[in-house]
């Protein structure tokens, strides 16, 4: 059964999703749009909700990032393994979506600045995160990757690119970061991926 | 063991926390803060991300609506049958906490507007949940009631309250609407509540 993701040809929600399948050496079908293209907007009107990210597995088609992301990691055995360590994991994936959103109001909106993201909701966060995750080992949830792992590693490189040393005070995440970089597939993908981190030009 | 809520006075994310405890005849402690109080300034000062909603059950403290909500969900058995059904569950989720995010944005930010919220985006997410809920009988997952029937349940009464009229054209939310509305314990909770829909007086 073939594996597609419909997104744009940016990081953004759909990395989340790519990062996941790559690393978990799953081939996959990669269709990056131009956001606001002929193509795109001929796609849309044949989406569910018009908005990407989309993946199909076989016949099935799901939109949604938190729920792609849940249904491969239950596909993938990336949820844990118990009800306990499936709620840890939800939390710090909803976290990392606040904080992705809160990122979004300063790239597409007006009511964050740079400024105020990069000094205040920023740090906040990752203090947040940093406290949450005090008594992780190897990955947010002990010695089992899930979920989580792939979109907390993705902000928390969004974070070093565009506000750097933001993670310098914050060992733990820091170490996180690391040992994601460090897995062969992933450090394969993310030193030749040319996706930009956002819509706009601006980083 | 105990469970206890703490959120605000009013509906808010809470609603979807207290609507199905109440639905499924659990007991808990309804904690309900004032916004900027003392006491909450106080209480937040303890939490982890100083946000609510916060469930306590026991000694085990979760926080996040997403997490919360999923928590109760693989407890209570209210997370369909399969993968298949956890899926699409989580995708009804996640869409009708888009439209609340956008609700949000008229009623705590400015670049969305009432008469923009009612005329365009309210009508085009009812109009796709119409459409991914079309096969729905009784509820979001067939036959079996659902932590998503508790949030889509929330989120057309508010449709309902702020912008009256606007789930006449499409009957099977109307119809869930009712099917949730008609349930004993909800009936009558929903009948004596008193907390306004959102933390400030516009509507
Ligand atoms: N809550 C959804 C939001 C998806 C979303 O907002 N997608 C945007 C791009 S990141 C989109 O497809 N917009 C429609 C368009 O650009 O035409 C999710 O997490 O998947
Ligand atoms: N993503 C979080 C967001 C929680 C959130 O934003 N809570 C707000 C109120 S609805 C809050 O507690 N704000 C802190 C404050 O008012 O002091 C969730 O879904 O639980």
């Amino acid at each position: 059964m073939t594996i597609s993701l419909y997104y744009f040809n940016i990081r953004g929600f759909g990395e989340y999703i790519r990062l996941l399948l790559i690393d978990q050496g799953v081939s996959f079908e990669d269709y990056q749009y131009e956001r606001f293209s002929e193509e795109w907007e001929k796609l849309k009107k044949t989406m569910i909700f018009g908005q990407a990210p989309c993946l199909k597995d076989g016949n099935e088609e799901f939109v949604q990032t938190g729920a792609i992301m849940r249904y491969l990691a239950r596909k993938y055995d990336l949820y844990g393994s118990n009800p306990a360590d499936a709620a840890f994991i939800d939390m710090v994936f909803e976290c990392v979506r606040d904080l992705r959103a809160k990122y979004e109001r300063y790239i597409y909106y007006s009511d964050e600045t740079k400024e105020n993201y990069d000094s205040v909701t920023l740090p906040e966060t990752l203090a947040n995160l940093s406290k949450l995750l005090k008594h992780c080992s190897q990955f947010v949830s002990g010695d089992k990757i899930s979920f989580a792992d792939y979109v907390l590693f993705e902000e928390l490189d969004v974070a070093n690119t565009t506000a750097p040393g933001s993670l310098n005070k914050f060992e733990n995440l820091k170490q996180l970061h690391a040992n994601m970089s460090a897995r062969p597939n992933l450090k394969q993908y993310v030193l030749t991926r040319t996706t930009r981190i956002n819509g706009i030009d601006r980083q």
